[in-house]
């Protein structure tokens, strides 16, 4: 993806600006927010040890992340690089839409949602790491000032017969400010065993 | 998502930097380039006419859309923001990984391939517009410098029995330069029927 031309600018280039905006827009250092409730690593509404290993997991098993705030620019943002239709782009023009008003593109709120994920690290140390996902639904328009957070379950862990890991499937819920359902996604991960 | 701090820049605000940055790396007003085989709208490989409705698609049409080139740049701008994992951000950091070197956030090459699906335009006029997507996979990774383009093929129709819509289920292959399948997936289109 080539950059804008490089202009010298006071502070630093184009591609410096966008990496400083978007580290803005997701700083790095404090994953503490309103809507966290659990630390990372750690499943929700328990006392138990940290999450580490395939084997550590267990059915039912659930986790939470902080919310995050989503913006009317941040939403045309994306939506001018990735999926530039009318209802992501301009909020007059998204008013004719099916969608009725500006909506984050179903992508943005994809990508949204891993970088939740990324903070809850249901796998420890180990990475968010996967051949793909299925069943990914966009239920309810998500709309500029919206606070989403994630759920997740432990769905199904089924480890493998010939390598030292197995694939864990869990459902990921992303919810509104009013506790409504705005995206769901089955992610299919594979997480190492622990060494015996 | 709030923006980095304004600043007095010569060229615009941050902001404008970023929009700037990632309009030059998707040119709106120039959809034809390497790869490209057939225009917007109309099917691959075929004379007819452009699709429009629901009831011009029909089971095994196919498009095709050009290729885009994915550089570190690109990927590590769209990790640090949304999937900030070793082997998304760092070269050197990455040779220890699973992927053995830099490559793209599978969400990084899904939002490039929702781009791209946006220029072959394969309902016309009408939004890509759907409930989810299933089956969504990454078959390799996806390298600095690689060319990727999709190809698409129709593989359900199901009409509506209670409204003038359908769902269009179509499978979408992203292939990179050596004709090597880097991603999948099966978005569910709903697509307007012809008025009567």
């Amino acid at each position: 993806m080539p950059l804008a031309p490089q202009r010298p600018l006071p502070g630093g280039s184009p591609a410096d600006m966008l990496d400083e905006a978007l580290e803005e827009s997701f700083p790095a250092s404090d994953p503490v927010a309103i809507g966290r409730s659990d630390r990372a690593g750690a499943p929700a509404g328990r006392s138990s040890s940290p999450i580490e290993w395939f084997d550590d997991l267990a059915l039912g098993m659930r986790f939470q992340s902080r919310a995050y705030r989503v913006t009317a620019e941040a939403i045309k943002r994306f939506a001018a690089a990735f999926d530039p239709q009318p209802y992501h782009l301009d909020e007059e023009a998204a008013k004719a839409t099916v969608l009725h008003g500006l909506a984050a593109s179903g992508w943005h709120t994809a990508a949204i949602a891993m970088r939740l994920m990324t903070e809850v690290r249901p796998f420890g140390p180990h990475p968010l790491f996967g051949a793909g996902v299925d069943e990914l639904r966009w239920l309810a328009p998500v709309r500029p000032g919206d606070e989403i957070h994630l759920e997740g379950e432990v769905i199904e862990l089924v480890p493998s017969r010939s390598k030292p890991q197995g694939i864990a499937r869990l459902k990921w819920t992303a919810l509104n400010q009013r506790g409504e359902a705005v995206y769901s996604v089955i992610p299919l991960a594979i997480v190492p065993r622990r060494p015996a």
